[in-house]
Parts: structure tokens; sequence; C-alpha cells
């Protein structure tokens, strides 16, 4: 059984780059026209247009309604998804590495117990020892 | 400027696909061999040990001591610098949103009073009309 997952899929993907990464950084300050998100990087305007396509795809950014300017913003729900997923399971192993600490302590204590008894039982009175 | 951001690439990518993302939320109940691993997926093992493989290179994932089982489990710290870089940027672009939400606010407020202001220099006054 595949999960379906789709959309997560494309996130996490359009996420796998640091260029886009950066785009995304820039775009949540603020929307922003494809020549200003092209000039902090050493590319051309068409290897920038690739990584937005790559960004739009999977819905984590999209074109503002002004036609000559075209600025693009982030949206944000897809991440919230990302964020989301992994969080889930991180909180279950969380959980229940939080369990097996306390069971681990617990058997420790048991442990040390059972120890101290025997130490006990073995090691001859001391008021006895006095006497002597 | 590109950034370096090395492991956050590999941690997305790996997570990227549906089988590696189900490999790792059944990890995160405990650790398991890749038998056990590949069982829920119309998978072949070699097919399982390559996403392993993406899964390990990324960190994601460490095999057990144990020679002949060597069961794999989830190492959480990946997952917690992945979400820190999404949960970064959301808030940010939250923090700019809610700027931008209380500035058209205040914009629409000013708007109104000045729309009203302008309708009661407008009116005829009442008290006038009625003495007519």
């Amino acid at each position: 059984m595949k999960p379906s997952g789709y959309s997560l899929d494309a996130t996490f993907a359009a996420l796998a780059d640091p260029t886009r990464r950066a785009i995304l950084a820039r775009l949540a300050t603020g929307e922003a026209t494809v020549s200003e998100l092209a000039e902090p990087f050493a590319m051309t305007q068409p290897a920038i247009s690739k990584h937005l396509k790559v960004l739009e795809r999977a819905g984590l950014i999209t074109r503002g309604r002004e036609a000559q300017r075209r600025p693009r913003k982030l949206e944000p729900r897809p991440l919230a998804e990302a964020t989301d997923w992994i969080e889930r399971y991180r909180k279950i192993w969380e959980a229940n590495y939080q369990r097996l600490d306390a069971l681990l302590q617990e058997m420790k204590s048991t442990q040390r117990k059972a120890v101290d008894e025997l130490v006990n039982a073995a090691k001859p009175k001391s008021k006895n020892r006095k006497r002597k």
C-alpha cells in the first residue's frame, strides 16, 4: 500500500534546493518580481524562472494580478502541511523515546535495589563487628 | 550567493517520496529490520534497500548494532532541522501578513471616516429642514 501524498512529494522536492529555499526566504518578507528575485543570484533569469516554475507547480508561490510586474508571493499552506507531516512522526518518535527512557530508568533502579540487597545480605552486621 | 544547506537538501530530497515517508512513519514507532520494513510494500527487498540508503545518506536513519538483524532506527535531528527551516520563514511570512492585515484595516477605517465626513458636510442640516 503506497500512500498518495502527491503534494507532499512536490513540496519536499521543491524544498530540496538551496536556490529555491532562498527564493522562499526572500518571499517570506514580501512579494517580489522575477528580476528582483534573480538579483542576489549569479544566475540567468531563465534559470531563476525554472526554479520559480517548480515552486509554482508545488503550490508554494503564486503570481500577483498586476499585469506588468507579475510579482510572486509565498503561499504558506503547503509549508504548513510539510511541517505537520514531519512533526506528527517526530512527536510519535519522541513519545516512544520518552517511554523507553522511563523504562530504562525503572530497570536501573530495580537493578540497583537488587544489588544493594545482595550486598547487604552478604555483609556481616556492623554491630557484630564492633563487639569483637 | 548560494547558501550551503547541504544536509537540508538531502533531508528534503529524502522526504520527497511516499515510500520513504512511510518507512520513516513506521520507524517513528520503533526500530525495524529491512524485511519488516519491506513487508507492507509491494516492492522487492533491493528496492526497499535503495530507499533505505537514501534515508541513511540523509542521516534520517541509522543501523542498530545487532550484527544479524541490523535493525534501522529513526534519527530525529535532521527532521527537527527541516521543520526549523520551514517554520522560521513561515513565521516571518505570518508576521508580515498580520502587519499588512492591520494596515489594511487601518486604511479602511480612515477611508470610512473620510467618506462619512464628506457625506455629513454635503448633507443639509436636518434641524434646518424641519423648520421649513
